[in-house]
């Protein structure tokens, strides 16, 4: 087998890390871009090739002038609804120029394959929470606006530069390894670091909203098995989902009554921009990709408890 | 009747020249953003306050701490598909930065309305070129994908903060006045320049294509019916469209066969992330707003000769 050389953005994030990892472990060269805004560089798995910066800033990008990448998976981006409302003209640079720009670099460069970490936050709430990926989107958030917008540059370089794109829409990930000092990002993380730390969780919301649960494995699975994907058109689409509802207040009593002492909990106002929820058909890329979940949220969690103790 | 004031964003160009000179005959206060990127400072009316500068950069927005606008009506926006495949970020600061920082200016200023020109681009080519406001959008061009982000920003300030927001999908503006030095945006006014200066029409293309045409002054008295409207929810979006297929060996035709000398024409190869066409359901618009188009393809391409002539 012949090395392959890999563009991961943000190998300093919980996703990327994994992702790139993985490329790593079976043999290839992963070079990163990360700007260590929420990612720690302790994060970045030994032999990646680490820049610092932005990937959305020209001086950055003309660092990979010297690398031939066979596909870049691009991971990298504020991921915090609640701080796209903060820092809405970030968020948009962070989320969709660095994609523009990214996908630019590709053309020039003549890599052919291009992967987008994408996001559920695309659908908004719907009134069939079930969505396809052909359901229309109405984002709810500024974060899940320049995913969107990301999503449809892709689809503009297929059809004009015959680049091969993949948007995958992640659902909730989790799992061990998640930042858990990170109370703004990731459900499962948040209510399992503060029960960790204060025996208590503060929910942010109702707790009959829901979410669809992804294990950080089975992410890094779809990335893969996306990667040389032979079913599909140029550009693709997929959601990355289990197809199950699981409601936010069962998330806290699963935490509640799998951790060693006793941990109360607390329903505050919600954050704007949040979803009730949507769950996603994974029919898609069950057929193209032949990827399913095999991590149960519920496995998921002791996972992921068994690691933060 | 008090004076009101509204600020106009692009009042140097074709669509925000009109629309500002009615607000200020009208009796209202006009201010405008223009960085005369494509616009020209004749185009502005007299009486419209003038800001020279980008409206996606802090400074500039700054200068609007003065003011308390009844209504934003951001019209200004890098207009050509062409121009976005050639400098895609400022396409996206254009046409999507500036609608957010616009928006968070309309949020902290107390300003509860938001007009947005959009457009029938957002839509790219679908198999059923009949277009309503919910028919899913694909953009294929990177001015698409920024017109359709800012949509996507309106609803969320909608949703959020109480503002009243009406996105408007122009499809093809058309009239005397246009800008017939540019030969980059405006299909009719395009070809009308080539026939009037060359005698000679390069249509880059098919002239199987179609564009669904609107007048200058149709669309003028969409955005006044559209602010303070009293239909609809906090956020909508309306075509503003004739229902009609115009094709584009037509409006050659047309030009051909009213001019007072022999015109020729050629086809040659088209431009990138052009459509093929859609035209626009108007049930909505009609309903809403009560507005409908007066003037015909023909009517309005005849007004536009004897302006040219």
């Amino acid at each position: 087998m012949t090395m392959k050389q890999y563009l991961v953005t943000g190998a300093a994030g919980f996703i990327g890390s994994f992702v790139a990892r993985a490329l790593l472990n079976a043999g290839n060269k992963v070079v990163t871009i990360d700007n260590l805004s929420t990612g720690k560089r302790e994060n970045v798995p030994e032999g990646c090739v680490m820049i610092n910066g932005n990937d959305y800033d020209e001086v950055v990008i003309k660092q990979l002038d010297d690398y031939q990448f066979d596909s870049i998976i691009h991971i990298a981006g504020q991921s915090s609804g609640e701080i796209s409302f903060e820092k809405p003209v970030y968020d948009l640079q962070t989320n969709a120029q660095s994609t523009l720009m990214l996908l630019n670099y590709a053309k020039k460069n003549g890599c052919k394959e291009f992967v987008f970490a994408s996001s559920m936050a695309v659908y908004g709430d719907k009134e069939d929470p079930l969505v396809t990926e052909s359901t229309l989107a109405t984002p709810k958030s500024f974060y899940a606006v320049g995913k969107l917008a990301s999503e449809n540059y892709m689809r503009i370089y297929c059809q004009m530069f015959g680049m091969k794109c993949t948007a995958l829409r992640f659902f909730n990930v989790f799992g061990a390894g998640q930042n858990m000092d990170n109370l703004k990002q990731g459900m499962a993380s948040i209510y399992l670091a503060m029960a960790l730390r204060d025996h208590h969780i503060t929910v942010k919301g109702s707790g009959d909203r829901f979410r669809d649960f992804v294990y950080i494995n089975d992410i890094v699975d779809a990335v893969l098995k996306s990667m040389g994907r032979e079913k599909g058109g140029m550009f693709e689409i997929y959601n990355v989902s289990n197809c199950r509802k699981v409601y936010v207040k069962d998330i806290v009593g699963y935490i509640e009554t799998h951790l060693p002492y006793e941990v109360t909990h607390e329903y505050v106002e919600g954050t704007p921009g949040d979803q009730n929820g949507v769950y996603g058909a994974n029919d898609k890329i069950k057929r193209d990709l032949g990827w399913e979940g095999h991590v149960s949220f519920e496995e998921g969690m002791q996972y992921m408890i068994d690691w933060a103790l």
